[in-house]
């Protein structure tokens, strides 16, 4: 039976390879647009390639410290999920740099053909995420048959992530803000102008920060998630097989209903881009929910949950999901309340804008976090902690789908850029840019949803946890009138807060040093204003690469270094506080930076559709403000905080034996 | 015995009755000097008295509904709270507004005698903080006899503080802010000109907020933190007086060491003014922790304390009120790196100054929290739950020195108000100047303090709540296992975040009714530019007073509607984890809000003494917007989160009985 999922995963591994085939068949353009489009792809994969060096060298050292505590499955078990990890980010964005010129190419047949292209791209990433991800817990589960390796491989893709989704945030964010405050600011040329010699680093920062990172980021997501479930199930249920890979076989199903409602995503004449894409979404959730019927059904028959115990917390996962959608969707985009609010901040001032914004992000945090009470109240009140658990699996079926709607996002932004620099026309221009809008959205409701399954997928690590200081034969409550259990709370609130903070200097610093070359090249390359000198994008590349990774290892100890120095000075108490702790301020800061951010960026978008004064205006200009500051915020700091979650959930979980 | 503490108490209101007449003796200068101070006198009386209309019709309310529910003893312990937090606030800024003028004239003798009258003036406040509070609670707890009823005193403290920071921040942010936008960046005149109609009302909000606000929320810090300490002893050790009663002999030690320290806060030749206050604080440390061998050591012969277990707690609350007091003088002092890394970002812009601004705010939290940490973890071990109710107990000693020092702040801020319009001499500016730039700190200071000993607070009165549900006869252990309890942490890690976005938008929505006035103003009334024309200042005062009042409803109903809500609904278990989660993510919040305001705040004034380009400049323009953003961080939402977590506990505490 355990075949199924490898079977499901393995063919949605073909059908990406499938659809990566139909993307190179797609015509590439002019000559000068496959030039800018193999900047972009040269430097991703110089970015890429230098971070695997750094990375190797601390997995391979972690590796060999988990073979000599731990034994060799287990570190086998965290190679493999740092290769598959690194596997799907790396892939995903090799297929996003080869889609956005033929997306600029396509720009030029209309606004249909251009979604339709890159939606295909941004599914290729989906596929890859789920199904690699699918592939390796199953695939891995049966070769050892045992679970403790499992949380290893878990290890391997979060400790992946964490450096995938600060190291690409602080990328590009950095070549961001360098390519601006110099472009923009400085020389008064526009965004994407070919004269600017960080233009391209700031294209690869698109690919390596919101497609690689973001991929690495769901896959742990994924990954973890559905590990924590199993050894829940364990746990809860020992040797109860059926309960204990029910998690593979909702993974199936989701990945079955992914596909096909992935042929829902067309654009239809009077429909609006976002309608289009909720009929994905919307489709992926129905057919999931039809699909979990069965798969629950067969697994309850052996235990002692109804049907109904198992089957509504899945649905809760579902609700969850799709309530983070609109939530998001509702803070973050343009048409509403919020996002108008800050912009009409702006018309007083940049601190106005500021104020504004910083109080929609902390508002942003509230609907989610009741939402999620009220999921977490449901799930439990039926099925216990495994009513959890399940409904977080449940969750992430959406995922693939969450993936592609997001990749598609870097995609067009890549494309708009490419379109500015080959010199093509403002219609298309406009066709790129509308889909971007669209994609800032999607941006944000992804992060929402991760770091709401990543919080989520903390509690289950936590039980987990918890759960193996009990089978170790320790009888142990975490309770709230324990003053160690208090400090570890105050300890575990306190690591969001350091790593966010870390995270927002990171960018600063990093995006001085491009701020300093770019003005270098200014002034030493003659006639590169008028067009005729030729900017060394190269070095920009170079030299941004260098930084993110520099800066990068601070903030991506701390969870490493926590749960070991607290667990082992302080005791396992102090450490339950402290997961539990890092998670009840991680999901409130995590989530005030991403919608936050995300709002400053479309209130600026608002603004210069034309509103209150447009382009140029006042009010632009404190906009701009806004939308600088929130740039670490929503694509650095605030995403970020996800995988750091994750880690120090399963450093706990992997020297909790040590502990007590 | 317990006459001690009420004599002890009524010697410091008399004490501060004696320098009451001594200020007044001081000169007032000339006509015009006196003119302004009357002017900013009738507009704090003013606020306060509607403040007090509004608020007393609440009061009254929850009179009305406490005495139908739980009978007359405990609702006239809520009025007897109410209105001694409420004239405590009233006669300090009294006070506040008779020593300003004087100031300002003492200022043409120089710094000495300056600084000398303004700490006179803060004295006043000082003393009447702990003096009516060490009075209410020895002096009601003689008459009655009974602990339940000293709750209900603490709850009439915690409204009044939530309405006075609330109102009162609102108010001196809205008028801060509407005063600048319209004088210094429309009309382009200097701060405190007095032809800006706003900048009476602006004077008037550093009375109402800085020094009313801040003295009612020390006065409930105090309250509060004595009541739960007190009932928490007679849950622990039942019916020894000796140890249910320690923290009014500590709390008398603490008031004569404060009396006798105050001495020493004289400036001698060649001594910084930062060190004059140091003097103060160190010698009402040491005179306390010599006190306190007497006290503790009498009052652990009947119980199975030794001395050690209490006194060192004792002390690690005085250790960790100092390290507070450093850790936050090292964030928002000029003198060091955060706030120059803020300056320094300056000169990139306005995004720059803010993202570092947030990211100095952000890790501002770790030291204060780590070193709580410590103070927990070494109080509870030795001494367990009482241990570290009496470190809190022990850090309040200095919650009079403390206020002392932080309400010479407004005054030396009116003082150079009042210099500036009455148009005396630069040199006097500079005097008052550089007392004003200490105050700043010593501001940040004091609200670092009471949100770290609002915590503590917070977690004593936490355990109240828990012992008292034992002693209803059910048992119940809160464990981060049960789900009703995560729930609880999120949702009451949530409100901190909910209400300070309340917060500031409400300080944008009053500010921007003044921006309105002033500028209507500067249209109808003729000559006003030229200084012909006389502003309304009074329409000002009125039109801010009534925003601030009505802005202050929705915020100020989260803490009270809350825990109601939560209890009710979700049952004790969600409403223990309720108050768990608004400390730990509480404390975040307002850290980062009043240590980052504050270094935004001083970031400006560095720039200002003519770094990095000096007044005028690009890097001051910057830090402008930052201090602005800073503004309803540090004085409206941040000191307000402290009442907010205490307000919450208390109603938690009221209602148990009617949970379980």
């Amino acid at each position: 039976m355990l075949f199924i999922p490898v079977i499901v995963s393995v063919f949605a591994i073909i059908f990406a390879v499938f659809l990566i085939r139909q993307i190179r068949r797609a015509p590439r353009g002019s000559g000068k647009m496959i030039a800018i489009s193999n900047y972009i792809r040269e430097g991703a994969i110089a970015y890429l390639k230098r971070q695997s060096k750094s990375v190797a060298v601390v997995a391979f050292v972690l590796f060999l410290l988990l073979w000599v505590f731990l034994g060799f499955k287990i570190a086998s078990g965290f190679l493999l999920g740092a290769l598959f990890s690194a596997a799907a980010g790396f892939v995903g964005m090799m297929v996003s740099t080869q889609t956005n010129v033929r997306v600029a190419e396509a720009a030029k047949k209309g606004l249909p053909p251009t979604l339709d292209l890159a939606f295909r791209g941004g599914l290729v990433t989906g596929l890859l995420v789920v199904g690699l991800g699918l592939l390796s817990i199953s695939g891995f589960y049966l070769l050892v048959q045992d679970l403790k390796p499992l949380i290893a491989l878990g290890f391997g893709a979060s400790l992946i992530s964490l450096f995938a989704r600060l190291g690409g945030g602080i990328y590009t964010k950095a070549a961001d803000v360098g390519a601006d405050l110099v472009g923009k600011i400085e020389k008064g040329i526009p965004e994407d102008d070919p004269r600017n010699p960080a233009v391209i680093a700031d294209q690869v920062g698109d690919n390596v920060g919101d497609c690689a990172g973001m991929a690495a980021d769901l896959f742990e997501t994924y990954l973890v998630t559905m590990v924590a479930a199993m050894i829940l199930g364990a746990l809860i249920f020992p040797g109860e097989s059926s309960i204990i890979q029910l998690p593979l076989f909702l993974g199936a199903v989701a990945i079955l209903s992914f596909i096909l409602a992935s042929f829902l995503v067309k654009l239809k004449k009077n429909q609006s881009i976002v309608f289009t894409l909720y009929k994905g979404l919307i489709g992926s959730s129905l057919l999931s929910a039809l699909g979990f019927i069965f798969v629950i059904n067969n697994s309850v028959s052996s235990i002692d949950l109804s049907f109904w115990q198992l089957y509504v917390p899945a649905l809760m996962g579902l609700v969850v999901a799709g309530g983070m959608f609109l939530i998001t969707d509702y803070f973050t985009s343009k048409r509403y309340q919020p996002v108008r609010s800050i912009a009409e901040a702006s018309t007083s001032g940049h601190a106005t804008n500021i104020i504004q914004g910083l109080a929609v992000g902390l508002r942003s945090t509230a609907l989610p976090v009741v939402l999620i009470s009220f999921g977490i109240l449901v799930s439990f009140w039926l099925g216990g902690m495994m009513g959890l658990a399940i409904a977080v699996v449940s969750m992430l079926s959406l995922a693939g789908m969450i993936v592609a709607l997001d990749s598609y996002g870097p995609i067009t932004d890549n494309a708009s850029g490419i379109a500015e620099m080959a010199g093509l026309g403002k219609e298309i221009r406009e066709v790129t840019d509308s889909l971007d809008a669209v994609g800032n959205t999607t941006k944000a409701v992804t992060k929402a949803y991760a770091i709401t399954s990543a919080g989520l997928a903390a509690l289950v690590l936590f039980s987990a946890y918890a759960q193996e200081i009990q089978a170790l034969g320790v009888k142990m409550l975490f309770y709230l009138e324990d003053y160690k259990v208090l400090i570890g709370l105050f300890l575990g609130g306190l690591l969001p807060y350091l790593f966010a903070s870390y995270a927002m200097t990171a960018v600063g610093k990093a995006g001085q040093k491009v701020v300093e070359e770019a003005r270098r090249q200014f002034k030493e390359i003659s006639g590169l204003m008028e067009g005729k000198g030729k900017p060394e994008y190269g070095k920009c590349v170079d030299i941004v690469t260098k930084a993110a990774l520099k800066e990068m290892v601070k903030p991506a100890l701390i969870p490493v270094a926590a749960p070991i120095l607290v667990g082992f000075l302080l005791g396992p108490e102090a450490l339950g506080g402290l997961l539990i702790g890092s998670v009840v301020t991680g999901i409130f800061v995590a989530i005030s930076m991403t919608s936050g951010g995300a709002a400053w960026d479309n209130a600026k978008k608002y603004i210069e559709e034309g509103n209150l004064g447009g382009k140029g205006s006042f009010a632009h200009e404190a906009a701009i403000t806004g939308d600088t500051v929130g740039d670490p915020y929503k694509d650095c700091a605030g995403p970020a905080i996800n995988p750091m979650i994750k880690v120090l959930n399963i450093v706990a979980l992997l020297i909790v034996g040590f502990l007590v």
